[in-house]
């Protein structure tokens, strides 16, 4: 049997955390659970201020070395997969998952880029522009009458649960294809502004409608995982469809 | 379709607390994951001090309702099923099992008697003589380096993964939201007969070239299981794409 453990680099990333205790907390799970790296956007708060420190104990050193970005998509740029997750209940048509399902997809997810886990503000969780950044969504196994789990939980939960299902494979079963891999997050995302741009001077979207029409299509392409070569697909087609338009048009 | 809980009567025992934080935040996750009692052996603080009371948010009542007992043995006297748990390296010749191996056996416990799931302290956490009153010891899947976690984070992570396994023995098939299920198979056809015909016309497809990409394609849509109103959405644009092409070229 190969106990070799799969390198997936993880990546934790806090999305404008605002309690620093929270924060030291969820480094020490951090470094409980064998994760590379903490990743803050936009806190709200000084994330190593003494409360912190204190309760990060040996995941001291990861807390310090926190990397800071103004935004989510800058602080998952180079990550291959990334889940969310989220504890409301409207999330509109965003699908929810359960982490046993969706945790082995971004186990199996192969090479060397890392992999993110994405959790919301204390009190508000993720926007849904913020869930779409995410190829999965879960949702924890909590109460429905109470499902809200204090931050830092949800972020033990979820490292632990990765790490059961780690332990079960040690050797999982094929992942993805070299070049079947999900797309950056960044491809996805130049892609959809082409989309956009596109859409909106042929009078398909309205300023006013284009983000809700925008959201449904990226919520689509997220649902299949979509990869660089199917990114480069469309962007082929967005390019010779706006040729088109623009020959016919001189 | 029965959604009916399985009604184990979950109680969390806290040997010695030291933290009326740590304790508020283990009175939220009982909260947050069904548990019907807290109970605390000799805690070293006040669990009713306002720092715990905050932390409990809407554990508060769980909290304040909290039986206290001056030993273990008494704790559980009424448990039928006690499961403790164990971060230490020296647990002398108890076996350890790992969560999902031991809980299932807890929840198999039929009857109307409490199931227990006992902590330690902070610092030490139970002692061999205290790990001897339980049925079962359980150990996290937490880094060999650092094992150790935050009381409260080893309550929210057993008490997920006791819920998890709980809702997979009453798995009822997720099914699809209505709106959301799979369109139907020619609904799928008709749209990439559109999208092929647009896409040969703007030239991004030659005709010995079109099946291969389009095959691409479909195969792209059919992994986010697309729905109808997406398929709508789709031919929506391509209609509107040809009627700028061919609105400039007149």
């Amino acid at each position: 049997m190969n106990v070799e453990r799969i390198s997936s680099k993880k990546v934790v990333v806090l999305v404008e955390p605002a309690g620093p205790m929270n924060i030291g907390l969820v480094a020490r799970s951090c470094a409980n659970f064998d994760v590379a790296e903490l990743r803050l956007v936009a806190p709200r708060c000084n994330p190593t201020e003494p409360d912190a420190l204190k309760m990060a104990v040996r995941g001291k050193s990861l807390l310090k070395k926190a990397a800071e970005f103004s935004t989510l998509i800058d602080a998952v740029a180079d990550c291959r997969g990334v889940i969310a997750t989220c504890g409301r209940i409207d999330h509109g048509e965003i699908p929810l998952e359960k982490p046993e399902e969706a945790l082995p997809w971004l186990l199996s997810i192969s090479g060397s880029d890392p992999i993110a886990l994405v959790f919301g503000r204390e009190d508000r969780g993720l926007t849904n522009d913020e869930l779409l950044h995410a190829q999965k969504v879960i949702t924890l196994h909590s109460s429905p009458e109470y499902p809200s789990l204090n931050l830092s939980h949800a972020v033990a939960v979820v490292l632990h649960e990765i790490n059961r299902i780690q332990s079960k494979k040690n050797r999982f079963p094929d992942g993805y294809q070299s070049g079947n891999e999900p797309c950056l997050p960044v491809e996805l995302d130049d892609c959809m502004d082409d989309a956009k741009r596109l859409l909106l001077d042929v009078g398909f979207l309205l300023e006013h409608t284009a983000n809700a029409r925008m959201t449904k299509l990226r919520g689509l392409l997220q649902r299949a995982s979509i990869r660089s070569q199917e990114v480069a697909l469309i962007r082929g087609m967005l390019r010779q469809i706006r040729w088109a338009i623009n020959s016919h048009h001189s």
